[in-house]
Protein backbone atom coordinates (compact mmCIF):
# COMPACT_ATOMS: atom_id res chain seq x y z
CA UNK A 1 0.00 0.00 0.00
CA UNK A 2 1.20 3.49 -1.18
CA UNK A 3 1.21 5.82 1.84
CA UNK A 4 -0.28 9.62 1.14
CA UNK A 5 0.76 12.90 2.34
CA UNK A 6 -1.59 15.50 1.35
CA UNK A 7 -0.19 19.72 1.87
CA UNK A 8 -1.96 22.67 2.25
CA UNK A 9 -3.39 25.30 4.44
CA UNK A 10 -5.75 25.76 7.90
CA UNK A 11 -8.90 25.61 5.18
CA UNK A 12 -11.08 23.31 3.13
CA UNK A 13 -10.26 25.19 0.31
CA UNK A 14 -8.37 23.14 -2.52
CA UNK A 15 -7.77 20.33 -1.10
CA UNK A 16 -10.82 19.23 0.49
CA UNK A 17 -12.32 17.10 -2.35
CA UNK A 18 -8.87 14.92 -2.14
CA UNK A 19 -9.66 14.77 1.96
CA UNK A 20 -13.10 13.36 1.04
CA UNK A 21 -12.07 10.66 -1.50
CA UNK A 22 -9.24 9.58 1.40
CA UNK A 23 -12.12 9.09 4.36
CA UNK A 24 -14.33 7.16 1.36
CA UNK A 25 -11.98 5.00 0.74
CA UNK A 26 -11.03 4.71 3.88
CA UNK A 27 -7.41 5.23 3.15
CA UNK A 28 -5.12 6.41 5.70
CA UNK A 29 -3.10 10.07 4.56
CA UNK A 30 -1.56 12.62 6.70
CA UNK A 31 -3.34 16.05 6.77
CA UNK A 32 -0.68 18.33 6.85
CA UNK A 33 -1.56 21.87 7.54
CA UNK A 34 0.73 24.71 7.44
CA UNK A 35 -0.24 28.28 8.69
CA UNK A 36 0.74 31.42 6.32
CA UNK A 37 4.27 32.10 8.27
CA UNK A 38 5.23 28.20 7.91
CA UNK A 39 4.59 27.92 4.20
CA UNK A 40 7.07 30.72 3.83
CA UNK A 41 9.74 29.59 5.12
CA UNK A 42 8.45 26.13 3.37
CA UNK A 43 7.44 27.44 -0.16
CA UNK A 44 10.92 26.71 -2.00
CA UNK A 45 10.47 23.21 -1.26
CA UNK A 46 7.42 22.39 -3.40
CA UNK A 47 7.09 22.13 -6.99
CA UNK A 48 5.25 25.62 -8.71
CA UNK A 49 5.78 27.09 -5.00
CA UNK A 50 2.50 26.35 -4.58
CA UNK A 51 -0.41 24.46 -2.15
CA UNK A 52 -1.77 21.71 -2.89
CA UNK A 53 0.71 19.19 -2.83
CA UNK A 54 -0.02 15.28 -2.64
CA UNK A 55 2.85 13.02 -1.72
CA UNK A 56 2.50 8.97 -2.78
CA UNK A 57 4.93 7.27 -1.35
CA UNK A 58 5.28 3.44 -3.20
CA UNK A 59 6.27 0.50 -1.13
CA UNK A 60 10.12 0.62 -1.93
CA UNK A 61 9.79 3.52 -0.36
CA UNK A 62 9.97 6.34 -4.50
CA UNK A 63 7.80 9.45 -3.56
CA UNK A 64 6.18 10.78 -6.83
CA UNK A 65 4.77 14.92 -5.97
CA UNK A 66 1.78 15.76 -7.43
CA UNK A 67 1.22 19.33 -7.30
CA UNK A 68 -2.21 21.01 -8.84
CA UNK A 69 -5.63 20.68 -6.94
CA UNK A 70 -7.54 19.10 -10.09
CA UNK A 71 -4.35 16.63 -10.98
CA UNK A 72 -4.75 15.61 -7.51
CA UNK A 73 -8.05 14.85 -6.82
CA UNK A 74 -8.37 12.98 -10.32
CA UNK A 75 -5.59 11.18 -9.61
CA UNK A 76 -7.19 9.95 -5.78
CA UNK A 77 -10.49 9.61 -7.66
CA UNK A 78 -9.02 7.24 -10.50
CA UNK A 79 -6.85 4.89 -8.05
CA UNK A 80 -10.06 4.87 -5.42
CA UNK A 81 -13.42 4.22 -8.18
CA UNK A 82 -14.67 7.53 -7.82
CA UNK A 83 -14.22 9.04 -11.71
CA UNK A 84 -16.67 6.33 -13.68
CA UNK A 85 -16.33 2.92 -14.85
CA UNK A 86 -15.11 3.73 -18.29
CA UNK A 87 -13.56 6.54 -20.18
CA UNK A 88 -17.02 8.41 -21.09
CA UNK A 89 -17.70 8.20 -17.32
CA UNK A 90 -14.71 9.66 -16.79
CA UNK A 91 -15.07 12.52 -18.85
CA UNK A 92 -18.58 13.25 -18.14
CA UNK A 93 -17.38 13.63 -14.44
CA UNK A 94 -14.08 15.53 -15.45
CA UNK A 95 -16.46 18.13 -17.25
CA UNK A 96 -18.94 18.28 -14.45
CA UNK A 97 -16.23 19.33 -12.16
CA UNK A 98 -14.89 21.69 -14.27
CA UNK A 99 -18.13 23.88 -15.15
CA UNK A 100 -18.35 24.12 -11.29
CA UNK A 101 -14.74 25.32 -10.80
CA UNK A 102 -15.23 28.16 -13.13
CA UNK A 103 -18.77 28.86 -11.53
CA UNK A 104 -17.00 28.82 -8.34
CA UNK A 105 -14.48 31.34 -9.44
CA UNK A 106 -17.06 33.48 -10.41
CA UNK A 107 -17.05 34.11 -6.30
CA UNK A 108 -13.18 35.17 -5.92
CA UNK A 109 -13.36 38.62 -6.38
CA UNK A 110 -10.91 40.84 -5.73
CA UNK A 111 -12.31 44.22 -5.60
CA UNK A 112 -10.64 45.93 -2.54
CA UNK A 113 -14.02 48.40 -1.49
CA UNK A 114 -16.10 46.18 1.13
CA UNK A 115 -19.56 47.47 -0.27
CA UNK A 116 -18.88 47.57 -3.60
CA UNK A 117 -17.31 43.90 -3.13
CA UNK A 118 -20.47 42.74 -1.80
CA UNK A 119 -22.51 44.01 -4.71
CA UNK A 120 -20.28 42.11 -6.63
CA UNK A 121 -21.15 39.26 -5.20
CA UNK A 122 -24.69 39.38 -5.25
CA UNK A 123 -24.55 40.18 -9.06
CA UNK A 124 -22.38 36.80 -9.40
CA UNK A 125 -24.45 34.68 -7.05
CA UNK A 126 -27.91 36.02 -8.87
CA UNK A 127 -26.32 35.89 -12.43
CA UNK A 128 -24.16 33.41 -13.49
CA UNK A 129 -24.25 31.22 -10.38
CA UNK A 130 -27.69 31.04 -10.87
CA UNK A 131 -27.86 30.29 -14.12
CA UNK A 132 -24.98 27.57 -13.52
CA UNK A 133 -26.65 25.57 -11.05
CA UNK A 134 -30.32 26.04 -13.31
CA UNK A 135 -27.89 24.33 -16.51
CA UNK A 136 -26.33 21.29 -13.66
CA UNK A 137 -29.87 20.74 -12.73
CA UNK A 138 -30.31 19.00 -15.81
CA UNK A 139 -27.20 16.66 -15.46
CA UNK A 140 -28.49 14.83 -11.93
CA UNK A 141 -29.33 11.32 -12.91
CA UNK A 142 -32.73 9.58 -11.88
CA UNK A 143 -30.49 7.80 -9.55
CA UNK A 144 -29.19 10.74 -7.80
CA UNK A 145 -26.17 11.38 -8.69
CA UNK A 146 -24.10 12.87 -11.47
CA UNK A 147 -22.77 9.98 -13.50
CA UNK A 148 -23.51 6.80 -11.80
CA UNK A 149 -25.19 4.86 -9.12
CA UNK A 150 -21.48 5.41 -7.14
CA UNK A 151 -20.88 8.37 -5.96
CA UNK A 152 -18.30 10.02 -8.43
CA UNK A 153 -15.57 12.95 -7.86
CA UNK A 154 -18.43 15.14 -9.52
CA UNK A 155 -20.42 14.77 -6.76
CA UNK A 156 -18.11 15.29 -4.00
CA UNK A 157 -17.08 18.51 -6.11
CA UNK A 158 -20.74 19.61 -5.80
CA UNK A 159 -21.01 19.45 -2.37
CA UNK A 160 -18.10 20.62 -1.44
CA UNK A 161 -18.74 23.43 -3.46
CA UNK A 162 -21.91 23.82 -1.87
CA UNK A 163 -20.60 24.32 1.63
CA UNK A 164 -18.96 27.41 -0.04
CA UNK A 165 -21.92 28.51 -1.69
CA UNK A 166 -23.93 28.19 1.40
CA UNK A 167 -21.39 30.89 2.94
CA UNK A 168 -23.30 33.55 1.24
CA UNK A 169 -26.56 32.37 0.54
CA UNK A 170 -28.37 29.35 2.91
CA UNK A 171 -31.11 28.97 0.51
CA UNK A 172 -29.44 28.65 -2.79
CA UNK A 173 -29.85 25.29 -3.84
CA UNK A 174 -33.95 25.89 -2.94
CA UNK A 175 -34.32 26.64 -6.97
CA UNK A 176 -32.56 23.22 -7.84
CA UNK A 177 -34.64 20.57 -6.09
CA UNK A 178 -32.51 17.62 -7.93
CA UNK A 179 -29.26 19.56 -6.79
CA UNK A 180 -30.11 20.23 -3.41
CA UNK A 181 -31.30 16.09 -2.62
CA UNK A 182 -27.90 15.21 -4.61
CA UNK A 183 -25.96 17.19 -2.10
CA UNK A 184 -28.10 16.19 0.73
CA UNK A 185 -27.12 12.59 -0.36
CA UNK A 186 -23.26 13.11 -0.41
CA UNK A 187 -23.36 14.78 3.06
CA UNK A 188 -25.50 11.55 4.42
CA UNK A 189 -22.91 8.90 3.19
CA UNK A 190 -21.68 7.56 6.91
CA UNK A 191 -18.08 8.66 5.68
CA UNK A 192 -18.63 12.25 4.68
CA UNK A 193 -20.42 12.85 7.61
CA UNK A 194 -17.93 11.34 9.91
CA UNK A 195 -15.40 13.41 8.91
CA UNK A 196 -17.25 16.44 8.91
CA UNK A 197 -18.19 16.26 12.38
CA UNK A 198 -14.15 15.34 13.18
CA UNK A 199 -12.29 17.72 10.83
CA UNK A 200 -10.42 20.71 12.35
CA UNK A 201 -13.27 23.99 11.92
CA UNK A 202 -12.43 26.23 9.54
CA UNK A 203 -13.62 29.27 7.77
CA UNK A 204 -13.16 28.54 4.53
CA UNK B 1 -15.30 3.05 -34.62
CA UNK B 2 -16.93 6.21 -32.61
CA UNK B 3 -17.28 9.46 -34.98
CA UNK B 4 -16.10 12.70 -33.60
CA UNK B 5 -17.27 16.25 -34.29
CA UNK B 6 -15.27 19.15 -32.78
CA UNK B 7 -16.68 22.50 -32.07
CA UNK B 8 -15.10 25.32 -31.43
CA UNK B 9 -14.40 28.85 -33.08
CA UNK B 10 -12.18 29.94 -36.24
CA UNK B 11 -9.12 29.59 -33.74
CA UNK B 12 -6.62 27.26 -32.52
CA UNK B 13 -7.19 28.84 -28.52
CA UNK B 14 -8.64 25.86 -26.38
CA UNK B 15 -9.58 23.56 -28.82
CA UNK B 16 -5.77 23.01 -31.01
CA UNK B 17 -4.87 20.59 -29.16
CA UNK B 18 -7.78 18.20 -29.08
CA UNK B 19 -7.01 18.80 -32.93
CA UNK B 20 -3.52 17.85 -32.81
CA UNK B 21 -4.46 14.53 -31.23
CA UNK B 22 -7.02 13.59 -33.58
CA UNK B 23 -4.00 14.28 -35.93
CA UNK B 24 -1.59 12.10 -34.07
CA UNK B 25 -3.60 9.17 -33.68
CA UNK B 26 -4.71 9.23 -37.48
CA UNK B 27 -8.20 9.88 -36.57
CA UNK B 28 -11.13 11.33 -38.44
CA UNK B 29 -12.94 14.21 -36.96
CA UNK B 30 -15.01 16.96 -38.10
CA UNK B 31 -13.35 19.96 -37.40
CA UNK B 32 -16.96 22.71 -37.31
CA UNK B 33 -15.71 26.33 -36.83
CA UNK B 34 -18.28 28.80 -35.85
CA UNK B 35 -17.99 32.67 -36.64
CA UNK B 36 -19.01 35.22 -33.07
CA UNK B 37 -22.38 35.49 -35.46
CA UNK B 38 -22.60 32.00 -36.23
CA UNK B 39 -22.44 31.21 -32.36
CA UNK B 40 -24.77 33.31 -31.22
CA UNK B 41 -27.93 31.82 -32.80
CA UNK B 42 -26.29 28.09 -32.11
CA UNK B 43 -25.61 28.81 -28.42
CA UNK B 44 -28.58 27.59 -26.91
CA UNK B 45 -28.03 24.50 -28.19
CA UNK B 46 -25.10 23.68 -26.54
CA UNK B 47 -24.36 22.36 -22.89
CA UNK B 48 -23.07 25.23 -20.47
CA UNK B 49 -23.75 28.01 -23.37
CA UNK B 50 -19.71 27.80 -23.82
CA UNK B 51 -17.05 25.88 -26.64
CA UNK B 52 -15.31 23.78 -27.53
CA UNK B 53 -17.88 21.27 -27.31
CA UNK B 54 -16.88 17.41 -28.36
CA UNK B 55 -19.48 14.88 -29.96
CA UNK B 56 -18.76 11.62 -29.74
CA UNK B 57 -21.28 9.13 -31.26
CA UNK B 58 -20.65 5.17 -30.99
CA UNK B 59 -21.36 2.81 -33.15
CA UNK B 60 -25.42 2.67 -32.03
CA UNK B 61 -25.95 6.08 -32.82
CA UNK B 62 -25.20 7.42 -29.63
CA UNK B 63 -23.78 10.65 -29.27
CA UNK B 64 -22.70 11.65 -25.92
CA UNK B 65 -21.60 15.88 -25.62
CA UNK B 66 -18.78 16.60 -23.61
CA UNK B 67 -18.11 20.02 -22.85
CA UNK B 68 -14.76 21.96 -21.13
CA UNK B 69 -11.68 21.54 -23.34
CA UNK B 70 -9.36 20.03 -20.61
CA UNK B 71 -12.16 17.36 -20.23
CA UNK B 72 -12.25 17.41 -23.65
CA UNK B 73 -8.20 17.00 -24.63
CA UNK B 74 -7.89 14.20 -21.35
CA UNK B 75 -10.60 12.18 -22.45
CA UNK B 76 -9.05 12.01 -26.36
CA UNK B 77 -5.40 11.77 -24.26
CA UNK B 78 -6.64 8.52 -22.51
CA UNK B 79 -8.52 6.82 -25.63
CA UNK B 80 -5.68 7.20 -27.55
CA UNK B 81 -2.77 6.95 -25.80
CA UNK B 82 -1.52 10.19 -24.86
CA UNK B 83 -1.55 10.42 -21.12
CA UNK B 84 0.70 8.15 -20.23
CA UNK B 85 0.76 4.31 -19.05
CA UNK B 86 -0.36 3.90 -15.81
CA UNK B 87 -2.23 6.49 -12.96
CA UNK B 88 0.73 8.24 -11.53
CA UNK B 89 1.87 8.95 -15.66
CA UNK B 90 -1.38 10.87 -15.67
CA UNK B 91 -1.29 12.50 -13.09
CA UNK B 92 2.35 13.83 -14.11
CA UNK B 93 0.63 14.53 -17.86
CA UNK B 94 -2.41 16.52 -15.80
CA UNK B 95 0.31 18.87 -13.50
CA UNK B 96 2.18 19.85 -16.26
CA UNK B 97 -0.87 20.82 -18.78
CA UNK B 98 -2.82 22.59 -15.27
CA UNK B 99 0.70 24.12 -14.55
CA UNK B 100 1.24 25.51 -17.94
CA UNK B 101 -2.85 26.46 -18.28
CA UNK B 102 -2.42 28.60 -14.95
CA UNK B 103 0.75 30.51 -16.45
CA UNK B 104 -0.88 31.33 -19.87
CA UNK B 105 -3.89 32.91 -17.90
CA UNK B 106 -1.26 35.34 -16.54
CA UNK B 107 -1.54 36.95 -20.41
CA UNK B 108 -4.92 36.80 -20.41
CA UNK B 109 -5.45 40.30 -19.44
CA UNK B 110 -8.35 42.48 -19.73
CA UNK B 111 -7.15 46.13 -19.18
CA UNK B 112 -8.80 48.66 -22.25
CA UNK B 113 -6.21 50.97 -22.66
CA UNK B 114 -3.30 49.39 -25.13
CA UNK B 115 -0.14 50.99 -23.49
CA UNK B 116 -1.38 49.55 -20.01
CA UNK B 117 -1.94 46.75 -21.54
CA UNK B 118 1.53 46.25 -23.25
CA UNK B 119 2.98 46.99 -20.51
CA UNK B 120 1.16 44.37 -17.43
CA UNK B 121 1.66 41.70 -20.92
CA UNK B 122 5.83 42.30 -20.63
CA UNK B 123 5.56 42.20 -16.78
CA UNK B 124 3.64 38.78 -16.95
CA UNK B 125 6.21 37.90 -19.43
CA UNK B 126 9.19 38.65 -17.33
CA UNK B 127 7.56 37.78 -14.16
CA UNK B 128 5.51 34.65 -13.39
CA UNK B 129 5.66 33.68 -17.18
CA UNK B 130 9.59 32.81 -17.00
CA UNK B 131 9.92 32.37 -13.53
CA UNK B 132 7.16 29.47 -14.77
CA UNK B 133 9.50 28.11 -17.76
CA UNK B 134 12.41 27.87 -15.33
CA UNK B 135 10.28 25.57 -13.25
CA UNK B 136 8.98 23.60 -16.37
CA UNK B 137 12.39 23.38 -17.50
CA UNK B 138 13.34 20.77 -14.67
CA UNK B 139 10.42 18.51 -15.66
CA UNK B 140 11.65 17.84 -19.11
CA UNK B 141 13.24 14.13 -19.19
CA UNK B 142 16.25 13.18 -20.37
CA UNK B 143 14.49 11.51 -23.49
CA UNK B 144 13.07 14.76 -24.41
CA UNK B 145 9.80 14.67 -23.15
CA UNK B 146 7.98 15.24 -20.13
CA UNK B 147 6.16 12.08 -18.89
CA UNK B 148 7.63 9.51 -21.05
CA UNK B 149 9.78 8.53 -24.32
CA UNK B 150 6.41 8.60 -26.17
CA UNK B 151 4.61 11.80 -26.36
CA UNK B 152 2.05 13.31 -24.37
CA UNK B 153 -0.77 15.31 -24.18
CA UNK B 154 1.71 17.45 -21.81
CA UNK B 155 3.91 17.94 -24.42
CA UNK B 156 1.47 18.87 -27.01
CA UNK B 157 0.15 21.51 -24.29
CA UNK B 158 3.46 22.85 -23.95
CA UNK B 159 4.24 23.48 -28.05
CA UNK B 160 0.23 24.34 -28.11
CA UNK B 161 0.94 26.91 -25.56
CA UNK B 162 4.48 28.15 -26.85
CA UNK B 163 2.68 29.08 -30.38
CA UNK B 164 0.63 31.99 -28.13
CA UNK B 165 4.21 32.46 -26.37
CA UNK B 166 6.04 33.20 -29.52
CA UNK B 167 3.56 35.82 -30.60
CA UNK B 168 4.20 38.05 -27.80
CA UNK B 169 8.36 37.33 -27.76
CA UNK B 170 9.74 35.14 -30.24
CA UNK B 171 12.57 34.16 -28.44
CA UNK B 172 10.34 33.06 -25.02
CA UNK B 173 12.54 30.05 -24.89
CA UNK B 174 16.01 31.41 -25.66
CA UNK B 175 16.66 30.64 -21.46
CA UNK B 176 15.26 27.03 -21.55
CA UNK B 177 17.25 24.97 -23.56
CA UNK B 178 15.35 21.25 -22.90
CA UNK B 179 11.68 23.26 -23.24
CA UNK B 180 13.45 24.41 -27.10
CA UNK B 181 14.18 21.19 -27.92
CA UNK B 182 10.82 19.89 -26.47
CA UNK B 183 9.03 22.41 -28.36
CA UNK B 184 10.86 21.62 -31.62
CA UNK B 185 10.96 17.90 -30.70
CA UNK B 186 7.02 17.87 -30.91
CA UNK B 187 6.70 20.97 -33.87
CA UNK B 188 8.59 18.32 -36.03
CA UNK B 189 6.32 15.04 -35.47
CA UNK B 190 5.34 14.28 -39.06
CA UNK B 191 1.29 14.07 -38.22
CA UNK B 192 1.35 17.71 -36.25
CA UNK B 193 4.11 19.38 -38.95
CA UNK B 194 1.67 18.19 -41.61
CA UNK B 195 -1.38 19.67 -39.81
CA UNK B 196 0.20 22.93 -38.99
CA UNK B 197 0.78 22.99 -42.79
CA UNK B 198 -2.74 22.84 -43.78
CA UNK B 199 -4.57 23.84 -41.18
CA UNK B 200 -6.68 27.41 -41.12
CA UNK B 201 -4.32 30.40 -40.76
CA UNK B 202 -5.86 31.92 -37.76
CA UNK B 203 -4.56 34.71 -35.35
CA UNK B 204 -4.52 33.09 -32.28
Amino acid sequence: MPSYKLYYFHSRGRAEIARWIFKLSGTEFEDIRYTHEEWLTKKENFPFRQLPVLEVTDDNGKTTVIPQSGAIFRYLGREFGYCGKDNLEMARTEFLCEQMMDGMMKLFITEQDEEKKKALVRQALEGPVSEGLKLLEGYVLDCGYFVSEKVSTADLAFAAGTEVLEMFDKNILDKTPKLKALNEKVMNIPEIKGWIAVRPKTQR
